[in-house]
Parts: structure tokens; sequence; C-alpha cells
């Protein structure tokens, strides 16, 4: 585990310390975050109107909101993660099947290879019969 | 697109008036998320000493927070996604290419199959010529 250390952030124009084992980049980026929202938020009239403490709560709720709609997008991939996985299943189940089928198929062949074969003896045997009673 | 609706939650025993196109039932689930971190974080002496707005920025990192880790779950189920898709090309390549061996397979067999009963035709003829010189 990373060592505990302590991060300078500025947050709507305030510089706080946070303490912890997340990385000094990390811990900017989420810095950024909140600052690109507490911007884009005071250009809102409706939100400067609110007293301070309500605009904080918001942007808790916007940034929850974010929070909210991402771990719904994790449902839908996680979802789709099984259907693949189901997919895969499947496909592997026939590629055995028809692997086996192959297999069965090339048996047989070689079996009639030898049943093929083993007529040629046979033909060769009665031709030289066949010309033996000619003679 | 639902209709735009007021929602009424209550936020660190504060009421607050939202205004949106988001379910009331959603309002409500992503309220009680930051209820349970006021509670949890006001448990904490540090977080209580700091000044409110502080405390509120405090938990606007926190939320977001979440927020960054619910993001990065998203980059690696994304990525698995991805190595699934390729494993089902691979495996229905795999499937297609075994699937025209054996077709190929069961041509050549029936190829065979002609041979033999070519051969047992020529067989009963030279049975019978053999039968007819040794008259």
């Amino acid at each position: 585990m990373a060592a505990k250390t302590d991060t300078e952030v500025i947050i709507g124009g305030k510089v706080f310390t946070l303490s912890g084992y997340e990385s000094e980049d990390y811990l900017q980026r989420v810095a950024l975050y909140i600052n690109n929202k507490v911007q884009e938020y005071s250009k809102i009239d409706a939100f400067r109107r609110q007293p301070l403490d309500t605009q904080s709560v918001l942007m808790q709720l916007n940034i929850a909101d974010d929070y909210f709609k991402a771990k719904k997008q994790i449902e839908w991939l996680e979802e789709e993660i099984s259907n693949k996985e189901k997919e895969i299943y499947e496909l592997k189940h026939e590629l055995i099947s028809s692997r086996i089928k192959l297999e069965s198929t090339e048996k047989a062949m070689k079996a009639m290879q030898d049943e093929i074969s083993a007529y040629e003896k046979k033909f060769l045997r009665m031709e030289s019969e066949i010309k033996e009673n000619k003679k």
C-alpha cells in the first residue's frame, strides 16, 4: 500500500489539505472535476441566488448523480459481460461437437480406405485367376 | 422524455426542492446515499472539527471519489468486454473452419462410397466370368 501523504488541492478558490493514500495526481483530477462543476454552476443565476450551504448540497447532489449514472452503466456492462460469457460457452460447446463429428468421420473414412485396398487386392487376384483359366 | 417534476428531498436535516426530469424514487435514493455519508462522517471528530463549508467540500470530494472509482471500474469492464469480443471472434472463426473441414471430409467419404460400390459391381461381374470359364 502507498504511504499516507498530504496533498493540497484548491476547490472553489479555497485551499484544502487532503491526507490519504491517493496519489497527488488523482486528487488533483478529482479537484479539477469539482472545480469545473463549480464554474459551470456559477454561470446559472438560479444557482447563484441560493444560499452557499444550499449551493454546496446541490453540488453534492450533482456529483452523486454522476456517480449513480456511472453505477447504472456498470450494471449494463456487467450484464453485457455475462451475455458474452454465455455466447462463449455456447460457441465452445458447438466447437467441441463439431470436432467430435469430424473425428468420427475421419475414422469412418479410414475404414473405407481399408475396404477399398482390400477390394483392389481381391480384384488383382481374380484378374490373374481369369488369365489362368483362359490359358 | 418524462415531464419535469419537483421533488422534495431532505439532506442533512434540511429540505431541498429539486426540479428536474429524474424520478422521485431516484432522487430519494441519491439523497439517502448522501445522508448516509453525512452520518458516517459526523462520527469522525476530525471532520466535525472542520468549518461547515470545509465539511461540505470534503463531502463533495468523497462523493467525487466514489464517482472516479466507478469510472475506473467502467474502464476495466469495457476492456473485459473487448477481450470477450475478441474471444468470440476467434471461436466463430475456428468453428467455421472446423465445419468446412467436416464438409470436405464428408464429400471425400461419399466419393469413396461410390468407389466401393463400383468395386462391388466389378467383383460380381468377374465372379460370374470365372464361373463361365470354369464350365
